[in-house]
């Protein structure tokens, strides 16, 4: 899988990408991420990506040239499966939609900031708007690495175990259960007897119970 | 405001936090942003912080005593108004829960990796759990910056003019207008001929219209 990711800030990809499984998914060559810094393709001399809105008000707004430009470069390289644009008001992300995600090939990821991206690039280039959940962020950077972390995890072969994903939260609907590991009493706070029991059927029990409650309190929207 | 991030991957938070407004917010001195390796509070010689979870199957736990050791010795240093933990099943950020946190003066928040933290961890020092939305990531430090981003860019003075922040998608329970900006017409693809028309009172009808209308057509839920 390729993800191009399209901003402004190139430079607050290089932690996120950096560590753990996702640098991990690159060294194994099962992802290539790219990304592209918007202002190197702006025409103007001063290198200006943004300006006032039409419409008057506070903030600025990313010009439709450069991205136009850089968007359409990686057209002619290779066909994409899905032109993402980060945006608080696009379809909510969520488990199902990562997993789809992960099934595809080449997928570019737009990144706004200020006021967002020219109406037109969205009209004309963009085929899916995602926000990652009801707040505003100072940009989409976080957004888009979020969505490409939830995705890459899920490419079969990227965490070592399968199962230790498909037994997360929301992949069946059902929050984790509580989880321990030792020591069994610290400063008098126990791990439940149970797990102790060597009993792995009562465990399992115990378990799935434990998710079915824990979903009911918390998210009993989850359950409908 | 103090942010104090505790977390297995620093390195993590370099990108996100060295960009754009969150720099300038540090600089200004407005918000300090303060990162913590968890692993340096290990007493075990071989500085592991993780093991296998009592219940079995896959995936690691994170052990309670260095995260515990951390946490006193924070408590011991000053007040925390919330210790929060990243989790797929805690209370899903929205744009009032970031409002509320950006009163606030000191927050902790805790990323969990791997299958989370021993859950005493959770019944003894989290005050607040928080999802950033329904699917999973590698690991909590994505969603602590989603955090922490969304927070820190409400503090007043953050953001350069207040309006632009309050002009926001959620801040009103609707989403942003389209924007357009320069040049007029690009390619044969114009601006609607309303916003070139100087007449302000037509063109903030126009805007609240078309909030309306987007907020109607891909977010009924918040008219409600």
């Amino acid at each position: 899988m390729r993800i191009d990711i399209l901003t402004l800030f190139p430079e607050m990809f290089q932690g996120p990408f950096s560590e753990s499984i996702i640098k991990r998914a690159q060294e194994k060559g099962t992802v290539e991420l790219v990304c592209h810094n918007i202002r190197d393709y702006s025409t103007n001399k001063h290198k200006k990506v943004d300006d006032y809105a039409f419409s008057g008000g506070a903030g600025m707004v990313m010009q439709i040239e450069p991205i136009a430009r850089l968007i359409e470069k990686l057209k002619e390289e290779r066909e994409y499966d899905e032109i993402i644009y980060v945006t608080p008001d696009g379809q909510t992300l969520n488990q199902g939609i990562s997993n789809k995600l992960s099934l595809k090939g080449n997928i570019m990821i737009l990144c706004g900031h200020y006021k967002g991206v020219d109406q037109r690039v969205r009209d004309h280039y963009i085929t899916m708007e995602l926000s990652i959940g009801d707040y505003v962020l100072t940009g989409g950077e976080l957004a888009a690495a979020v969505i490409a972390d939830s995705v890459i995890r899920l490419i079969p072969g990227v965490i070592s175990d399968e199962t230790s994903a498909l037994t997360d939260s929301f992949q069946d609907n059902l929050l984790a259960p509580p989880v321990y590991t030792r020591p069994a009493d610290y400063n008098g706070w126990k791990v439940p007897d149970i797990l102790l029991s060597g009993d792995n059927k009562k465990i399992e029990a115990w378990k799935e119970e434990q998710a079915y409650k824990r979903t009911k309190e918390r998210r009993p929207d989850l359950l409908k």
